[in-house]
């Protein structure tokens, strides 16, 4: 009920802008995606989310990024059936255990015709692919197999659904390699961590910490699970791209075999990899707004350039003409231009559209006219500049990375600030408070770390993420639980 | 079974390229799809296919093309979910006539928890996208609003499934458009028959005939549909683009309403629009292949130029080297180009990469690296040209520019070779046996016609398609069936 209230007062109250700030997240967020028109939570299915164009326009643009970049980085696409037969589903008995409850299932058609066989929606793609693995892999010659596929999966969650974070239905990318050897599957690992630093972090301005998740939290059916875990604005944890080292689990279940160089039939070693562009979306629109609202990295932008036409008394036809000179220049650049030819009034215009985050606005009236120039404000500083006409794509082009640049450098910021470190339980209590990362030693993340992590979710309701998997850290003396020597130390926080 | 066997011929006997040639077009079309890799039908649902590489890369040009077209002529893209409650589907009654029979239902969770209301995996989006278009449409300044998404649909299927031609699970975009006046959705008809010739026929060089469906094979819920009909290399008809003019029927259904400038509160009218890129993705590869194998659209390839190496005794090195150099040039003037570094012969590479369609085949040895020029070879002619180094780029512009020419020309002329005439019933017999369309004079589209229409299906076992929509063809006598006046001229065909 609360979100549809949010929804309907975004139509009563558009004019006037944000209501929330963003310190007040929760509410802002749930705000912004109303009144910016990014999803519509209308939809009479629970968990499901109506995308309206203007974040369907900024995902397409990151799913571009992020396939582009797995390309580069050896995969190819593929697409399989949304739906996985029962049987399939059950071969690998820790992955059917961790999903099984949440599976949607497929049981009639037609005007109620029972299926022989039932088929589940896929909340994720391992055991639709790796029956057709087990055909295509025969010999070393067909290694390494590197795929991904870009869509949809479904997961019936029992928690509280928010968009773009948590649903029942979400868009992301999943790619599952295979390989030879143990050795190359962990040096996929680190490669889809640098896919992650080169899209998320470099293109959408979302830093992150590399962690190599406990064994009690890790991908249902994987050796060990690495995440890149970022903050949101309150301080609360968000998990983004995960790879888990499968090992040699789901190859044994389904019988993924290839006759290695020594002419032995051996079992390959497999990797997948899980970047959400939903959830990441989630982090666009929280770590870079503000309390005026959107802002967009210019990268990914919907619209990257909105013209505003100021028209003075009997100057609207060439001022009009003007605006959309412009914008076919810029088309022409390839820079995603809109011209905002509304009757609205030019100061509305102008909160609009720095409320839907477009990086760079060009103001264009009699003045600018006469001057050969426009008024170029940009988003993330609200600075004024002017630009000469005959300089304009190049202006806007330096703009756009410098707004790229600093609103990456702010969320860096953030995350840094966001990391604590704390000696004791209390410590713990009182850094967590504050949110973010607290930085603890640790017994161990093997599984015998478990009671430890235990006490700690019961005390704070926060979770042991795991250590670094980019670094070794040294933990300086016991275990802040157990008190035995501390084998790493561990990042603590809430989860979102 | 016979799919199966077509997949495992194509693993064992892939070094030899077809065995089948095109006019054995069935055949031809499964070991084109299993040599080539496009497609594994080994996948265990029914009708339900698994996309390889070589598919997707280029289904996702096509992709590409046609929501550039569409977001061109207004359509701003939307992702709705995919699945639909059950009191949605059946709100238009024509509707869900015509749909209930192939729907798939979800009806439980996890581990048999049954769903209080099932959904219905959507078999086309209207009664998914319309209860939020009555949301979103209020004043006749919401109008007109113009949507597209891209995705699958589920449809199940009981007439036999063929890739690409007719599934369970199909790829495809839908456009669904909101008016307030019936003109201006008539216009969009024409302007959605103008984004099918500006993509399929331009870019993807599949020609069709624009024709307006008889009242008792149009779309459930319409009052009118237009399709692009095109031709199969055996004769066969296969439906491409639709458009249906909707009119005010699902908008009485689902109440979508608009105050216009008048203050009167009056129903809108729409229009849908289907572009099955999977369909059209079937007509490239049977239409442009030869009995050699796949022929690409250099527009669409997966990839637009193959170099291949040819190494003589201790030139590997400045080869390769020289491969790596020209690839990284068509890189960045972004032709997509590969270089087989594979240990197979340059011959076997040759049929390979033939058979694949590459438009385009470069080969670098010796004799090149001293003459500063490359051999480049047509996948259409079959012709070799010298092309100077400097001149690379250009040479293959050109040449990619004519390729689509010419494989466009030469599918216009089948289709023109193949539409032919009938004065009476033996005549249409007779010229229905050489495949193609077959106009006839023909009483009427409208219901009154069906009679007629299904004596032609009962002897002849071929359908009115329907009559001209982008111009009016005069009957010359009397409908060929009952003798009355004829009111068109009817295309006759056999249908995939």
């Amino acid at each position: 009920m609360k979100k549809k209230t949010a929804t309907e007062e975004g139509r009563k109250e558009e004019k006037i802008g944000m209501k929330y700030k963003r310190k007040n997240f929760s509410k802002w967020f749930s705000e912004v995606i109303a009144k910016t028109e990014l999803a519509d939570l209308r939809y009479k299915v629970k968990g499901f989310l109506v995308h309206r164009p203007w974040s369907v326009l900024a995902m397409k643009r990151m799913y571009e990024f992020y396939e582009k970049e797995m390309e580069r980085f050896g995969h190819e696409p593929v697409w399989f059936p949304v739906v996985i037969p029962e049987e399939n589903l059950k071969k690998e008995a820790k992955h059917v255990e961790g999903f099984s409850p949440e599976v949607m299932w497929v049981t009639e058609t037609g005007c109620g015709k029972k299926l022989t066989e039932k088929f589940a929606l896929r909340p994720t793609s391992e055991t639709a692919m790796y029956p057709m693995y087990a055909k295509w892999v025969r010999s070393w010659r067909d290694l390494p197999l590197k795929l991904y596929q870009s869509g949809q999966v479904w997961r019936y969650e029992t928690k509280a659904t928010r968009p773009f974070i948590r649903g029942r239905e979400f868009y992301w990318i999943e790619g599952h390699d295979v390989f030879a050897t143990l050795e190359e599957a962990e040096k996929q690992v680190r490669e889809d961590m640098q896919i992650t630093e080169n899209v998320m972090h470099v293109v959408y301005g979302i830093p992150f910490i590399q962690i190599q998740r406990p064994e009690w939290d890790k991908f249902p059916g994987a050796i060990h699970t690495y995440t890149a875990d970022t903050l949101m604005p309150d301080g609360k944890v968000i998990q983004q791209p995960s790879t888990h080292l499968l090992g040699q689990n789901f190859a044994k279940a389904f019988s993924i075999k290839f006759k290695d160089r020594d002419e032995k039939e051996k079992y390959v070693w497999q990797t997948c990899y899980g970047p959400a562009i939903w959830r990441m979306f989630a982090s666009v629109i929280a770590m870079h707004g503000d309390d005026r609202g959107l802002r967009f990295p210019y990268e990914i932008a919907p619209v990257q350039v909105i013209i505003i036409p100021i028209t003075g008394l009997g100057e609207e036809k060439r001022v009009f003409k003007k605006c959309k000179e412009i914008a076919e220049k810029l088309d022409k650049s390839n820079i995603r231009a809109r011209i905002d030819f509304s009757e609205n009034t030019p100061g509305w215009k102008f909160n609009q559209w720095e409320m839907k985050g477009v990086p760079i606005r060009i103001e264009v009236g009699p003045k600018e006219l006469k001057a050969r120039s426009v008024t170029l404000v940009r988003r993330d500083s609200e600075k004024r500049h002017r630009a000469l006409e005959k300089n304009l794509i190049k202006t806007i082009d330096r703009a756009g990375k410098d707004i790229n640049k600093k609103l990456r450098t702010g969320a860096e910021g953030f995350l840094r600030k966001n990391v604590r470190e704390a000696k004791d339980l209390k410590e713990l209590g009182e850094q967590l408070k504050k949110g973010g990362f607290v930085k603890v030693d640790f017994c161990s993340i093997d599984i015998e770390g478990l009671p430890c992590a235990e006490k700690i979710k019961d005390k704070f309701h926060a979770q042991v993420r795991g250590k670094r998997f980019d670094k070794a850290e040294r933990p300086k003396g016991k275990c802040i639980i157990c008190g035995k020597p501390a084998t790493c130390v561990a990042y603590v926080g809430r989860e979102y």
